[in-house]
């Protein structure tokens, strides 16, 4: 089966392949009235896009998105989304023409060229088609939709390791994140990531990632128990996202380290909130979520990327069965552009998928709970 | 908003709070003509359920399961599915008759007191009420329906880690997990464990856990690309069981560290299956899925749990607004019964959220693939 | 496949057979704090109950239903919703153990009992199993505590027409509807229908009914356009009722013999409402709802009851295939207690439904729309 | 909020508004392996089109359709369905750039402008935007692919009423539904159609109409008990088409004035699916669905179109608030172009929406029952 719809309330349903005419979001269930025109999503499609560095993939695509549905000039003469489904398209450029003919024959390894063939039967081998890295535009459009939705909240997304090489906590600084190209709040890990990445590119190697995001601002009671909880459905957001093999909230599997003691978040009334408000927290081991409910604390999480499948190393692989109905043994490499690091990408990607979570969760809580 | 129902078409709906008269869960969407009687999914059950050991809360429920719908006696004179829904019931027996004023009054630290007030405005708070892992039984209940349905697949799962410790994969035996009270296949590390959760029971404390699972025999091509994918949907339902903080699909955080050469799963024909059959894996990295769909490999995860937060030592924290509207300052200790280390019940949960998984992810790939 | 459950943020899910130990629904995406115990619910299941006159039938159910969770005392002592899920049970009393081998070995024609063996191959056939009008009282208890959320809400359903014998416009009296057997508002109606009904429930025929429902306080607004509009889902959960085989809005088939100009509902300005309130509609055709959306006029439904297929003239049917794998041919009368117009009994059903339609739309229009 | 998918496997999204740039389709869970082209969805598009007779919209729109995605061309060499989804985009270009202050200042009675505005507070109001029956072409696209699906199934609609004239049984002929332009199957009837129309036309009023529907090659066992009936999930299709009011499966509300005996449809063993298949039955008053699962039987259904909203002749209504506050009576009438019976054109609409309820149904009930 194909589920390629995603969220309850505010959902978004995405289409497209890497080297078809166009990639785009159905974004349904939006709320009426939010300023919404072509320049509110761009910016957003402009940090993903490739090809603005040469530690991405050299692909270059516009990544013109046009609104086609959904928003009309308001009374106050500013176009506003109408509550209708917003329709996102962008139209593929750079799918460069070359020879798919190895591809097609063979799978490459550590690509879904095999499971989509064993599941479907046939499939759009160009470029990956629709296991393409490439759809994750379409999610970033849709979630700076999502982002009108939810006002309060700021996102914040960033690398924090790079083939083992870690940020330093004492550096840290968020001013920094776009001050390179790789999303890092830390100038010396940048420096050195630079190096890391740019010999992983020359030697057609990869290496993967970890990408840290959080959301402030998230007041608490966002959250579907027992099955829509607001942890499980980040969970799953970000472990859809293409090349992701592990997901953390709060602190992750290093609270399984921890004893009770040392893993408490304790609570004391809050001046600021005022006697009724919101408590405050002490420590926030648990990523502003308990129950699968948010806390009023910031919404942490930590996303594990692999290193890019694509690699000049030839590695060993089967092919489709031949006109004798046999597999043959073959290798493959990847001749063409590819991301030494699928990572540093996936942070506008991260955002999204944390917009497009938290905005379907206050329109949930908003439904039940008035 | 609650959602409580799990699955696609193979869905299960779970009721019930921990001090209620019962739990519950509705399977709908089984297919019909399975065996099923008290007798299949009991022993699941006793597997999770209290009060076996003192390694664990000392609540007594015998767990006894009912099924009240969606079988009947067959022509073959055996109790089956009727494709019906199923309805699993389990009733509370130890909801001991204690004093709750002090958690009705304040919110116990870790736990999703504080979350489901500022939800609902209102909580049942007895034992946690809707929040209390004891819903968990619910699950498994389900799982082992579940399991009727994925005749094919092996699901394992075990204890890996308990507060830092870990096993040694040269003592690895299967057999071993039903000879301990950890579920744990080393049997030297289930003899450490012993001292470990000891210690944490007698000082009131409590560790974390990691739990490992994996399931084979699964074929190739089931998931739900692009946002049922079956990586993103075993991340939801791991995520979702009471105090897990992480998850981890193949290789998980470690493949961020590892090269594209590293993380390869080269392939070869594979003498087995035949020559136009699945090819041989020649490394299984991405623990059976790629592209979120199963590539026929064993599909693998790791799960996190936190250390649990029913401890004896007090914690800071505030209580409901009091009849001047303010909120006050207190602290909090758990005094009755609990578990030190939590994730050691997890794993019959871990293999039910796997079955099920499974389960939904095969009636789908046979609806839109045949 | 099973679809057991209906609605989207306000859902219910019913379980359960004819003949079995009970029937239920677990109601999820309650809103919390409304006042509900067992005495909330039970009015409207003794509406529907069997056996309160000759006119239906004569099994005899108490159809006393228990609430076992989702509700808990709150701080000013009543017992309320707590926005967890609600599960409501009601155990089966009268299920005569009469010999079922006739049914067991062939189909009731008129009845589900040949679709539901072709679907699953198998099937509870005691008393039509799951396809009995007896899982209409989880619809009822249900259709109770979706009226606890829509309290802006009056709805009024009644019985038209039966046997082709219709009310007369005349003596329309809702005071009626609670003084005859028929949810009848014509007395005089109701006094030919009980020799109508009686003459059928006699001859062991069975007669057909129009229930019309009407729900009136219902604000401009509601509906989900363009796949969940209010008229849609509405059709969707009447002809979803056991023996229903038609569903007007409005005007129905009679606004295909309109003109425009007949079929028109002017509007003016509201001297209630204020100037800039809601208009006044000159005319309801539209029964309430334009575009899928209601309009703030009463919300209007007829709904045709066909005759109870269960009757005493033996009809032709088939067996199911025999231990030659041969069908026989055969005949088949009912022989047990029946309603000889399932339709009166249809009245709170068709109320129920309406109730858990507009609370699903109330909440998703909160959610969406604020 | 906004539900713009339809579907539980088989699924469609669409989008656009009657004067944006497009509109169009999202097809997901379409399985894989089907031929498809522009070429196999454009005739139903033809068959829907404005403008083709003087009896619909003069309104000239090409509505040549694109497929943007999930396609690709086979090993065979035939462009076939990927198994991913399928947008269908279809530009409008005949939106005529009139003045719609009028429009924009007041609500059309009988259209779904006032409601829109009381929903969301805002609208597109140009040609009615979302709410035009121009978003149909979209389903009737959707409705092409979907009938790839069910290639054992023959799908017929036709009109059997326009204007309260009743076409003759006697004259029932199949192969006059494309002679004429009102898809009649009875020549006379037509004929005198073109009167009824024709004056509606030129006098600026409009005619309801009937459209009767059936889909024989239905095999028993497709249906999903109890809240995804086939008839209820038909009842949401159909009642869910711009215009309809009325929804009626088999013999709808004339069922309602038979006795049991009068209404049933007994069956027999048939000879020609051997001794052991399917029955033959008797009669079809159920329009082929028991227990809301089929039958066998042609599934057959009947959809009553109220007359065209827009007309010539002014009618009453209020604006929306002005500058005060307040709104004003005035008067509106259509000054465009309009259909002068709507029905006419739901015919390939109706047909659609069949083929989209039954692909999804077949698909639901390989799911679950193999």
């Amino acid at each position: 089966m194909s589920v390629n719809t995603f969220g309850r309330l505010f959902r978004f349903t995405t289409w497209g392949e890497s080297h078809g005419p166009a990639i785009g979001a159905v974004v349904d269930g939006c709320p009426p009235g939010l300023a919404l025109d072509e320049s509110v999503v761009q910016p957003f499609l402009d940090a993903r896009r490739p090809g603005t560095s040469k530690f991405t993939t050299q692909r270059k695509e516009p990544d013109a998105v046009r609104i086609l549905s959904g928003v009309f000039e308001a009374p106050d003469g500013v176009q506003r989304t109408t509550g209708t489904p917003i329709s996102l398209m962008i139209e593929n450029v750079d799918q460069r023409s070359k020879d798919y003919s190895d591809v097609a024959r063979a799978y490459r390894p550590g690509h879904a060229d095999y499971a989509y063939d064993a599941k479907y039967g046939f499939r759009d081998y160009r470029g990956g088609g629709r296991s393409s890295a490439r759809e994750t535009a379409s999610r970033v459009a849709a979630g700076a939709v999502a982002r009108l939705v939810i006002p309060e909240v700021t996102i914040v997304a960033y690398v924090s390791e790079i083939g083992g090489d870690l940020i330093d906590p004492a550096n840290f600084d968020l001013e920094e994140i776009g001050n390179n190209p790789f999303f890092c709040p830390d100038p010396a890990a940048a420096k050195r990531w630079e190096a890391i990445v740019d010999d992983a590119r020359k030697s057609g190697s990869s290496v993967g990632a970890v990408v840290e995001c959080y959301a402030s601002g998230v007041p608490a009671g966002w959250g579907a128990p027992l099955y829509g909880k607001l942890d499980a459905d980040l969970a799953a957001a970000m472990m859809g996202i293409n090349a992701v093999k592990g997901v953390e909230i709060g602190d992750g599997f290093a609270a399984a380290r921890l004893t009770g003691e040392g893993n408490a978040d304790p609570m004391r009334p809050n001046t600021e909130t005022g006697p009724d408000g919101a408590p405050e927290f002490l420590a926030n081991h648990a990523g502003g979520i308990a129950g699968g409910i948010s806390t009023g604390q910031p919404v942490t999480c930590r996303v594990a990327f692999k290193p890019t499948s694509s690699i000049l190393t030839p590695q060993p692989t089967v092919t489709r069965p031949n006109e004798k109905g046999e597999r043959e043994a073959t290798e493959l490499f990847t001749k063409g552009r590819h991301d030494p690091c699928v990572g540093i990408r996936g942070v506008p990607v991260v955002e999204a998928m944390m917009a497009l979570v938290l905005a379907d969760h206050k329109l949930l809580q908003r439904g039940q709970c008035g």
